[in-house]
């Protein structure tokens, strides 16, 4: 999930002294016909962890905007008044009117996640808060309220070096407290709590903006595009109802910077180390599938990538290692008059296997956020809302003891078209090159984006994204059968530890009853 | 919330007879054009206590339909298979598709109420699951899916009158299980865990429908009119993107009976023996709000009535009693411009006050379901929303020591216009009618409906509706009061036991540091 916003995002100083006027101008328009027209109201929510920029941008949208019509508030500790009224009524009092701007900093998210990393609550009582976010939002947005949420992070050694960078500085030492430093050494338990919190509360209507906080021009320039195409898509939208269907905008990253991007598709593996490694990883496959447990649990693999990026081979070095009753491939192609007929991840629902197999998906539930979304087959607030529909379904696999790896096989645009010309020149690879694969390069950048969006959007800890580099397929192959068995393996750790855990306190209850 | 469903609902033979064999040919008819069209898909769930109907309801609708386009799925006990997949997997597999009906017996609704009556999960683990639901459903209807959710009420002693017979019928004994027995024992706790999964759940778009489950020919008409309504409703709406919008309607009780009807309006109070009990219970308020208890807790006290039903009077009777530092009195009109720029419940979030003082609204957030609902002042998806959302609201409230008490002030028609015309014939009451009551009466039907829909739709364990006879003042006047000081008496006593066992633990702990 925090993926793309740890790739070291940053713009030059030239191009943000180029950008930021036209921007600014262009907000202050927009702010304009917002508090012209009246029509809805914008609630910003600025969290993150910190150190990782919020109250500068509060900070900096105070600075852009006209003041006149955008109002901020740091929600600290409640007043005594707060504290005598229910916790949302501190949010309510001063939520902004239809043509003004309210910035929240620390939010109706403060209290839960804190409580929840504090260990005052549990899961299901912090899954509770949320959820209770996630109906107060909802009610926001069917009011007509254009909520948009940013998150600014840092990987751990960003907030750490971030906050020893404000110490060091005697203007800023201040800023640094010792919850700070406390928060720090929690910073995992934080990122689990952030993770879960976002993922539950990104919806279609008001899906968070993940926003990598290192590089201050990357960060203003970031949440000051996000808020003028939101503006501007909700102002020129035809009047009608209001309600559901409007969808913020998904913005591509505005260095050019992603997670594509950042792979180094030159990896290799030379051909004796392949066949050497090949082998030692399918042998450790096989070892994994007899262990016994292994009838415990199920395995899911989703197989994703661009055209020719080779994901039949590398399903084909997992299926060779192993019995045909241990596995299924499914294909996934255009859905069926009776798919169609049926909600969405019905066709992927039908082939879930039982417990001790591997199920694997080539290509898969992803087709609705990539060639969906692209093609334009589904429209916007579907696809929107697929990422949370995705993410819950992929958490009940998990919940029910399921191993879920995903892997995108990324080539580069170059290696693409060397394996089309290949496969065209190959008498039987012909079949496998046809003009689909060829207009759906024609929309490289495209799909580039939609692929940026699903992993930002769907890697979670339970399910998380493999990315995979796919020009060498002897690299990718082990890659893919290498990130398989760990995954299996440290789930059959997990699983052989709850396994003795269960039995200990089995026998200390056994003799307990014995004493009696 | 089960208020409606305990009135003794029934069809005589004849209407019956009469009813039937037009509303299975309109069945049959919709059924077609559904098939026809393959639109949508229909997903009926019949859920409800023992005994009330379900299994007769799921063959009744077998009988009445078209056999070739419904599907009938009692989901008992998993399967082998089924317990390998996913819990929601059973579900999912058997779907219906599109131009469909499916009929689930014993729905995903199941388990999360039996495993938290058991008591093997708690409050938050079970909120944590029918949210899931709630999400489930969500994307049930963004994908076009019909969803219709009928619940099957009986009292306790109708639950238990129920047994007994199918107890005596040597053709349905077998019918009757020990686990029935098991159950009607905790009928208490049961209902307590139905209401809480039925008021999460019950969406504009997908709302519960509770039916009386103890005469048959009432329960079959009115399962078989509000399924011809929403299909009708559905088929009918012109064509454009699924989605939003799509609500369910709510039908009037097919046999006339209703929460309003079933009060005695003749009660009255002799004049003397209303001024003893008066100043008794003015008295005995007194003394409550004098407890040092009360400091900790709020009082909200909604008053809704028709017009002229002695809103004002019933709320001058406490005040009268208060000091003015102890309350506060909200007269609830037409919303001001700024009010209208928010949210529709901000208008009420900002007068709530703090601890210690009681709040009286004269008129309430129940605008929306009333009077904006019958003069179409907000649309019906809107006004759908709200009952959620207020369910939502007042549950902050009491989750927040809030004593909420809601009263409806009921007069009967002959009433209202006996003293409107006292009213216009009164020189300094002449102000208090106006145009609008006149036309207001005019729709006193859609008025009653609306309030009966209120009453079953927000009437919560935490928040319940009192319904006021007031044809007679002195006795409405009595009765507001009594209540008030019983829910205030009430919260106090439970405060103090909470005190109690604070201290209890807080001695102990401090025992055991010493003894250390």
């Amino acid at each position: 999930m925090f993926e793309s916003a740890e790739l070291g995002h940053q713009i030059d100083k030239a191009v943000y002294d180029k950008e930021v006027p036209k921007l600014r101008e262009a907000l202050l328009d927009a702010q304009f016909d917002l508090a012209a027209a009246k029509k809805f109201e914008v609630i910003i929510l600025v969290g993150g962890v910190d150190g990782a920029g919020r109250s500068e941008t509060v900070n900096l949208l105070n600075e852009w905007m006209d003041p006149r019509h955008i109002e901020v508030h740091g929600m600290g500790e409640p007043s005594d008044e707060e504290r005598e009224r229910p916790p949302m009524w501190r949010f309510w009092r001063v939520l902004p009117p239809k043509g003004r701007i309210g910035v929240f900093m620390g939010s109706w998210y403060s209290w839960p996640i804190l409580d929840y990393v504090y260990g005052n609550i549990d899961q299901a009582a912090f899954h509770e808060k949320i959820e209770r976010i996630v109906s107060f939002e909802k009610m926001l947005v069917a009011e007509g309220a254009l909520l948009i949420k940013y998150w600014f992070h840092l990987s751990k050694q960003g907030q750490r070096k971030r906050l020893k960078a404000l110490e060091k500085d005697p203007r800023t030492r201040w800023r640094v407290s010792k919850r700070d430093w406390a928060h720090f050494e929690m910073y995992d338990k934080f990122i689990d709590a952030d993770e879960q919190a976002l993922r539950m509360t990104s919806t279609a209507e008001a899906p968070w903006y993940i926003i990598e906080g290192s590089d201050a021009r990357y960060r203003e320039l970031t949440v000051g595009n996000i808020l003028l195409e939101a503006l501007r898509k909700r102002l020129d939208e035809k009047d009608g109802p209001v309600k559901a269907g409007h969808v913020p905008p998904l913005l591509p990253s505005i260095d050019q910077r992603h997670v594509l991007k950042s792979l180094d598709l030159s990896r290799r593996l030379s051909k004796k180390a392949y066949e050497r490694t090949l082998e030692e990883q399918q042998g450790r496959l096989v070892q994994l599938v007899r262990d016994p447990l292994f009838k415990e649990i199920s395995v899911v693999v989703v197989f994703e990538g661009n055209d020719a990026a080779g994901k039949g081979g590398s399903i084909r070095r997992i299926t060779g290692a192993l019995d045909a009753r241990q596995y299924q491939v499914i294909p996934i192609a255009a859905p069926t008059e009776e798919e169609r007929a049926h909600p969405y991840l019905w066709r992927f629902w039908r082939h879930l296997s039982r417990r001790g197999r591997i199920s694997l998906f080539d290509r898969s539930w992803y087709g609705r956020v990539l060639v969906e979304r692209v093609e334009g087959f589904a429209p916007e607030a579907d696809w929107m809302r697929a990422y949370g529909e995705i993410n819950d379904f992929e958490d009940q696999l998990a919940r029910h003891d399921t191993v879920v790896v995903k892997f995108w096989l990324a080539t580069s645009k170059e290696e693409q078209m060397r394996r089309f010309k290949e496969r065209e020149q190959t008498g039987f690879k012909r079949y496998k090159i046809t003009d689909e694969d060829w207009r759906n390069r024609e929309k490289w950048d495209q799909y580039e984006r939609a692929v940026c969006d699903m992993v930002e959007r769907t890697s979670t800890d339970y399910a998380p994204w493999t990315l995979v580099e796919s020009n060498d397929k002897y690299y990718a192959r082990v890659k893919v059968l290498t990130t398989l068995c760990d995954r299996i393996e440290a789930r059959l750790a997990e699983r052989r530890k709850q396994a003795k855990r269960q039995a200990a306190k089995a026998a200390k209850a056994k003799a307990k009853a014995k004493k009696k």
